[in-house]
């Protein structure tokens, strides 16, 4: 980032950073679903997977609208995120821990992702853009989604016992 | 992370994992502070930086009665999302524009925090460490209120116009 005149060069600076934190996602989970022992986790992380790439081509859509493209930028902190969760894949021990590793670890990708969805809807909207807004908002409830559904996993249910629990023992 | 055996494994890995988190954002908040305009904001920076402190204090009191110490890891998501913050830092343009840009990436560390502290707080009930519970909670709490306060100065409220609206133009 050199220069920042307007709110709608943060909105293409922020909504790059996103791009390449969904593309590095992409590469990602299919590694985390390898990784999962629970069959339900693995499903989670399959299921994301196809959102994810249909993050992409949301975004796409988007930059295509402002006549720009995602290309320029990295985004370190989902570097950083990655990095973290391939030190848990490379970790030995308990299945059911590990799996509990793996959902800590993509719970800070949602939240990630669930930071810089919200802002840049708010940006789109501030901005006029009510298409880039309500895509934007699709997938940030998507990654809510996502979220909640991890925290499911490892906290169980009323029929199951959570992932954690397993991990205790 | 070389070896995870059982939850306790891993809630001292993921406190680690905070431990630096928040050191590293005891020596970024001053100078995310020093670059805002909004003198809201800047109060807002470093009203979190005493908080940040204290949660480090928090930590290092659970690490304590667990007979270890916070050493040994750095979050490499941190690192990434700090990252993030020094190239908005270093951008050149309108003052009220940095300022959104500060609040995005303030909001992408609060989130980042949201998220370990709900995953510890949540090993802490699970494994009976109560105290370390309520002590986690407690600092969850915080950085929630900080995220809606940056919510709150982005998108302005009755009284204010808010600082995205004022990038805008």
């Amino acid at each position: 980032m050199n220069h920042l005149s307007n709110l709608q060069d943060l909105f293409i600076h922020e909504l790059r950073d996103l791009y390449s934190a969904e593309k590095q996602l992409v590469t990602a989970l299919p590694k985390m679903a390898q990784q999962a022992t629970s069959a339900d986790l693995k499903d989670a992380f399959n299921n994301h997977l196809s959102q994810t790439r249909n993050h992409v081509t949301r975004l796409d859509e988007i930059f295509s609208h402002l006549g720009t493209t995602g290309a320029g930028k990295e985004c370190e902190a989902m570097k950083g995120l990655i990095k973290e969760g391939e030190d848990v894949m490379s970790a030995s021990g308990n299945s059911d821990v590990k799996d509990a590793a793996l959902i800590a670890a993509a719970q800070r990708v949602e939240h990630y992702e669930i930071a810089g969805y919200g802002t840049v809807r708010t940006y789109a909207e501030e901005l006029g853009f009510d298409d880039a807004a309500n895509l934007l908002q699709k997938t940030l409830d998507e990654e809510g989604k996502a979220n909640k559904k991890l925290t499911g996993l490892a906290e169980g249910g009323l029929l199951s016992s959570g992932i954690n629990k397993q991990a205790v023992a």
